[in-house]
């Protein structure tokens, strides 16, 4: 019992956890609730609405599908939805048209062979990157709306009054999850993406920083470079590409916001995204190889040695640390950072210095640096 | 029109690439028309099931969404819709039966402070990783299902008939899914990850094979490393992250199948992915900083030292790109790759050679040998 009482307190600490990382989360549950109510509410006073009926489903369906987290998940999903039922049930209403001349009996087979060959097209186009990518929950609806209308064996003139209804309450559902996403505490997926590539530079930043300091400063024996936690945090930018491509996704169907206009460049985040990757990837083995160095003992490279380069390899590292976290400044201010070359120029000093002594292993530092200025956020 | 002649024609030839690249995904296509139309057929016979009239729909509507490219997709998904709705049926009905007793003025006050709360509170669930990784589609369901009932103000009785007619129809659909699924051309998601592990150690096991021959071969100078793109195929690996974790996911739902059993240890290949992509990390650094060493026209590093060292380089890339290829071929038949232990101490040895002269770069490749062959599968 009180093992009971323990993984319910742990699960609760769970969530709090995940609730004050981002308070945005608890406000965007709320919204999700507020949205369905008022959808329920508004088809819950029937006598304004009777002529809709059963399609109150309809608007329900529509809001708990359509809500996402972000405006512009939101955007695209409604836009999806509306326009793949559009289209889906003008060419099942054609399908219907089409196979009525064939009599009785062979309209249910050449309706058949319809829905067989739509559905085998359309779900094969979801294998084309760039349709799965923005697409893809059209072409699902695309192909339930379709199958529907073709199997629902009603007669045009029903259809057409069905469409209708469809529609309206479809675009209501759209409306007011635009409505509650867009007016109640917007969450952006651009000024989300502009926020992560800021943090991931950060990231680096405060691990070239930290490992000036810690591991090439003065107390160099003193402790181990996997004791300190605070370096381990550019470990999470190897994997953000997957969250950079869906928020850029996103992204690109959002009106304009705060700073950001409608057509920004969002794809030149995924350029820089990449870059940091890059740089963290150098920066992962370097770190493979600095705790390997630490587990050997520095039996390797002799201490003299070690002592002559560690004065330059402290400045490389910091310089280039304190030149990425401008780099993250200008980002996020939106301006072209000026004292990230200077920084800059100093690290590439030090970084001469070591040079003549060993192979510079994060070699691929200026590259990111001059890709991100040029970008010249 | 010659210009839209040739868009057609590169769209034709990019979907016959996708198909070639994979004819599992023509397959696949082909078994969703299949399972659509088996569906329609059954429907459209409308003498044998005129009882269920109206839920045609909901099984036509089940078929298109559950329907996914592995067993393992259509199997978790068709469980999550099973008994996300059973769940939310009950306790819908449970909140009906609450609310009338509130009479008939206070009724829809309570069935939206219900439904406002339960959504909230579901929306915020799906914000844990672990159910976001394994319930999400259950929850939205959830969602949607407990709205419905609860929106829809039919009484108890009536919904009861309409929860049997919607589970019956529900439970057909995904009967027709997975039978499609599994007995058509099945594609598992077990098979898929075990493959993608091996093909990427096979990745990095080319680079590091191409990296001895040709760089450090004895036609050094010859061709530039950037030119050769079969050296460039590892680069995929540093972002499969994503794919594993959804394969790993839906592996997890499926039966025992091929070698594999049903409580095939699928973590360990998630284990081995990230220990990949960790030495796929190095070998980008490493290239990044040959690719500068070499646009420097090899100023800092002195011929004669080059030449000191290219044999043992040489030796230590294609030994442990051997050693790689063993473990690759090992994974493949899930045998433990004897073989490689071999390689990898005589790469060990050349390593060894190396770093008398320099700090050896690619120094957390051993770690990687020794967990995945301490993985033995």
């Amino acid at each position: 019992w009180s093992k009971l009482r323990e993984t319910a307190i742990g699960a609760g600490r769970k969530l709090r956890k995940i609730g004050t990382d981002d308070p945005r989360r608890i406000l965007h549950s709320l919204k999700v609730g507020l949205a369905l109510t008022l959808i329920s509410i508004f088809y819950y006073v029937k006598p304004l609405f009777h002529g809709l009926g059963a399609s109150t489903m309809w608007a329900v369906l529509t809001v708990v599908v359509v809500m996402e987290y972000t405006v512009g998940g939101t955007l695209s999903k409604g836009l999806n939805r509306a326009f793949a039922t559009l289209l889906a049930g003008a060419l099942g209403l054609g399908a219907h048209q089409l196979a009525a001349l064939c009599g009785d009996k062979g309209e249910p087979i050449l309706l058949s062979v319809f829905v067989f060959l739509l559905a085998a097209m359309a779900t094969f186009s979801r294998f084309v990157p760039e349709i799965k990518a923005r697409y893809d929950y059209g072409v699902t609806i695309f192909i339930l709306t379709f199958s529907l209308v073709a199997v629902s064996g009603y007669r045009v003139d029903q259809l057409l009054q069905l469409a209708h209804q469809r529609l309206s309450t479809i675009a209501i559902g759209v409306a007011t999850c635009l409505a509650t996403s867009i007016f109640v505490f917007p969450v952006w997926a651009g000024e989300d993406l502009h926020d992560l590539v800021a943090l991931n530079l950060e990231k680096l930043a405060n691990y070239l920083e930290g490992l000036g300091k810690e591991h090439f400063g003065e107390k160099m024996e003193t402790k181990k470079m996997v004791d300190l936690t605070f370096l381990q945090s550019y470990k999470s930018v190897l994997n953000s590409k997957s969250i950079e491509d869906a928020l850029a996704n996103f992204a690109r169907w959002e009106p304009g916001h705060g700073g950001f206009g409608y057509r920004h460049p969002w794809k030149h985040y995924l350029k820089i995204g990449a870059l940091i990757r890059q740089c963290a990837c150098s920066i992962e083995a370097l770190n493979a190889y600095i705790s390997i160095a630490e587990n050997d003992q520095m039996t390797v490279t002799d201490e003299e040695f070690l002592q002559r380069i560690r004065a330059d390899c402290a400045a490389m590292s910091s310089e280039s640390g304190k030149a990425l976290a401008e780099l993250a400044a200008g980002i996020r201010q939106m301006e072209c950072p000026l004292a990230a070359v200077q920084h800059m120029s100093r690290a590439a000093a030090a970084a001469g210095g070591v040079k003549t002594a060993a192979p510079a292993e994060d070699a691929s530092m200026p590259e990111v640096l001059r890709s991100a200025t040029t970008a010249s956020l």
